[in-house]
């Protein structure tokens, strides 16, 4: 086995790993976006059928892990160890999300990267021969979101036009060290950047360095040219993230601006939805992987794409106490079988 | 390579991994304790010389970095990894302690089990081939801890007996391929286990039951007997956890009463400490391991111990919306060289 170490902050996977089994779970919000149609499960009630807004978060992973375990032809039980995340304070959702799941669980916070986190340590956890399965379940709620970084929703207060939307949605995956559809070829787990940007209504702004640094470093360590890969696609750096990332990428020698698509851009229609700089969240990534870019991996549309969620890295108490808002970005190297 | 997976949920790594440098960064309280001596920095300043507690908390993650990677002989650059946590919200101590550090960061939450969660993933990250040195870094401050999960400091609120006091303290760790002193040969991820507990000044009965599981499924999986262990250590039920813990252990037919120790009963004086049932937060079994377990392996005092930090999975919002408090616990194996 040659060495998986691979420039300066990456791992080439020698032992294949795949995804074997994906699912999207999303609010009313998301399903009337233009993925609509893609997604698993689509609930009407933001509630899920719950008291709080937590609980629907917890009820969204529950149901998102269920049926990616369904589609893999995998009892949950058969999956080895659980990655998951989400935004909320000592991981509310995912703490009381997968209970009920039984499964030595690693919880995860890496704010709306978490997905690509969670990708990466379970494709460890895979090809280092240390499980057959792994899942990986990361998730958002506007609801829960709102409450726990910005204002209650029952006041009202109005949102900037540089403001994203947090996604209402879980996206569940499980990988395999066989019999799956998409390749987990790679991985460049992304350093803390602080650009000293401190609007907690612009986390575009915010993530869009730590972006840079990320796809940069991937394409470094691979030696790769942008267009060696079909997309290059960040989670959830809205209109104005995109412009900024953009930017800076050509200021380090790179042009991304053929190959660059943001999931927090696809997931919902600016026009009708209200939605200012587009979406974002955990449940951002995760939802549009599953519905939108695992598809197209699978099919053969897209060879090979590099997947790179970004998150802001700010609390209320840092906020709050002045602190600026760092940006921290992971990418997955996933390619067509 | 023999298969690694072992039994329901354990992992044993093929591969030697080993802990090549630690250190402990503690407060005032944890210096006048009964482990003061071993400590590596020991701050008269609780603020750590900065303005909030949670800065103080970064920067107690920060000296712990550092002095365990010089005790290592190496530079933080040389790490390939860092996987760190805490217990604040969005991990703010972990998120602004380890921006100069410039490493790639995976961002874990486990409460108080995390120290297990970041050594078995650092380790996993090592024996899989991924990195040659990766580190794992944790830490709790009381003063943020009590803002984060209780009431202020300043409402001077009275703590019932049953309450434990959250250490002031920060552990890092160096794990490598090569070199090392102790080595890390096996990990038992746990579950979630959820018993209804619901006080969240009763720390140590939310947190026996998932230590419990851990144990026992530790004991099963790698088919050893109590006594195989030297000690089983975890990181902080108190006293009131230690007496759950051991009579939940008997009623699944094992006796660990001569091998179990706790790291929140070591860290503090009761007589003379006033921290009624013990010491807790991340921080304590991180800064017990180092500070105390890790030299009685190295020495061949211990041979072999079973390492389990326990968490308890509650945040604010779920406590005050009436949720019960699960518990978590990872176990990791470590041995004499």
């Amino acid at each position: 086995m040659g060495s998986q170490i691979v420039g300066k902050q990456s791992i080439a996977f020698q032992s294949a790993v795949y995804i074997a089994g994906s699912a999207s779970v999303v609010g009313p919000k998301e399903a009337a976006g233009p993925l609509g149609e893609w997604f698993d499960i689509k609930e009407e009630d933001p509630l899920f059928g719950k008291e709080t807004w937590e609980q629907a978060e917890s009820e969204m992973q529950n149901l998102a892990l269920q049926k990616a375990a369904e589609k893999a032809k995998l009892e949950i039980s058969e999956l080895r160890f659980l990655f998951g995340g989400d935004l909320l304070a000592q991981l509310t959702a995912t703490s009381f999300g997968n209970v009920e799941a039984k499964l030595p669980l690693f919880g995860l916070y890496g704010a709306c990267s978490t997905c690509a986190e969670s990708l990466t340590l379970a494709a460890m956890s895979v090809a280092g021969g240390f499980a057959e399965h792994a899942a990986a379940v990361t998730s958002s709620h506007f609801g829960s979101a709102e409450k726990e970084f910005r204002f209650p929703l029952g006041y009202g207060s109005q949102r900037p036009l540089a403001a994203t939307w947090t996604v209402t949605g879980s996206g569940a995956f499980v990988l395999g060290n066989r019999n799956g559809y998409v390749r987990v070829s790679g991985v460049t787990p992304g350093k803390i950047v602080d650009m000293g940007v401190r609007d907690n209504m612009n986390m575009g702004a915010c993530m869009a360095p730590a972006a840079c640094d990320t796809i940069c470093q991937n394409l470094l360590d691979f030696e790769r040219e942008p267009q060696e890969y079909d997309r290059i696609i960040t989670g959830d750096l809205g209109t104005v993230g995109k412009e900024i990332l953009l930017q800076l990428i050509k200021d380090r020698g790179f042009d991304i601006e053929e190959e660059h698509m943001d999931c927090g851009i696809e997931i919902y229609n600016p026009e009708t939805q209200d939605t200012h700089a587009g979406g974002s969240g955990c449940g951002c990534a995760a939802v549009t992987l599953s519905a939108l870019i695992l598809p197209k991996l699978r099919k053969g549309t897209w060879k090979r794409v590099l997947f790179v969620p970004t998150g802001a890295l700010l609390s209320k108490v840092s906020f709050n106490e002045g602190q600026t808002i760092p940006g921290i970005a992971h990418a997955v190297v996933l390619e067509h079988v």
